[in-house]
């Protein structure tokens, strides 16, 4: 199991579209010009050996099977909470990571060939139950979201009844999930947003439950 | 979850050196010259996704996490089941296979990372709980079954210690494991322990609560 850490974890998640990138690479901007040692990562894919499970699972033709797939995403995150996550926490870093076990059960969840239950078990066991300080929930309508990108991968082409779904799944655990969230209407002006997570991450430093390294 | 199914599931489990290979290719031989319908297969690898992940696990240099490698392993499980184990079985045909769940039980478990009931679980889950009708465990001792073998990859690189243990577990699932098992003592005659296999699975055959195809 992880041990007590005296890093702040922090996770972007919702659907494509959003602004995940955006604001988090503004967080990230902010936090390190006020000096605090700052990585930021993302999953599926940020280290060598998720870049091969993100090469199988999203662009390959590899028929894979519902629990394979699931299982391949629950390889990635292993490795990355062993080998970045946990270790810049434990150096009192602020991780700032792009998608974790939420996008998983929402986007597993959505496909509908295992239950939310399983998914679930299988990701948190995957990263030894390591929970966020605090999950951003950027929130934002099918029908826009999906309207501003182009890029299409193999999540991307399915339908909007499943990114439907996704967003419902997201909404759930932002109400029921572990750790604490911060649900963002991804329509608000940029800069509000930006001044909202802000402040949040400004009052959880000032808690001083953290003893992070600058 | 795995449906009823007509076939019959054999697995060969046991240390390196201990016969396995020889004594399924003469099982598969003598069950096909009977006409029965015979697939024989093997994990990890034995599919388009377990070659990668083979490749991943076995002679990559990733320095794969306990979790990442136990999950990496479920992967191929899953898939070899769903591709190639469980439509043989519903194609009512004998598959026998070299290597399944108690090998990663019980190699994972020598490891001493993980806990056998945490690796248990994910193993039966990554093949829905598709017991074996029948596994023959080749019991040799380690010095035995190691001195057979030229060949060396990680797993085989590890030291005797590692083998005891492994070969503990093997026997410890043989007592406890769900289906039925044959222990054969890997150093008895070759054709002593090939005739003591025929009547085994010629007396399951003849109970007749499999359809096979002929």
């Amino acid at each position: 199991m992880i041990q007590p850490k005296n890093g702040l974890f922090i996770v972007f998640e919702g659907g494509d579209g959003a602004g995940k990138s955006t604001q988090s690479a503004r967080l990230a901007q902010w936090l390190a010009s006020d000096g605090y040692e700052v990585r930021t990562t993302f999953e599926p894919g940020d280290t060598q050996v998720g870049a091969h499970v993100r090469q199988m699972v999203l662009h390959s033709s590899l028929d894979l099977c519902p629990r394979a797939e699931a299982l391949l995403y629950a390889v990635d995150k292993a490795q990355h909470v062993a080998e970045v996550i946990k270790p810049s926490l434990d150096a009192r870093m602020i991780v700032i990571c792009d998608r974790y076990v939420d996008s998983t059960i929402a986007y597993q969840g959505a496909g509908r060939s295992l239950s939310i239950d399983e998914i679930s078990k299988i990701a948190w066991w995957s990263v030894s139950d390591l929970v966020p300080d605090l999950t951003i929930l950027m929130d934002v309508s099918v029908t826009e979201g999906l309207s501003t990108k182009d890029e299409h991968d193999r999540m991307e082409s399915a339908g909007p009844e499943f990114h439907e779904r996704v967003r419902d799944h997201f909404l759930e655990l932002a109400s029921s999930g572990p750790g604490r969230y911060l649900v963002i209407n991804g329509r608000d002006p940029k800069d509000d947003v930006t001044a909202a997570i802000r402040a949040c991450v400004r009052e959880m430093i000032d808690q001083g439950s953290h003893a992070l390294a600058r």
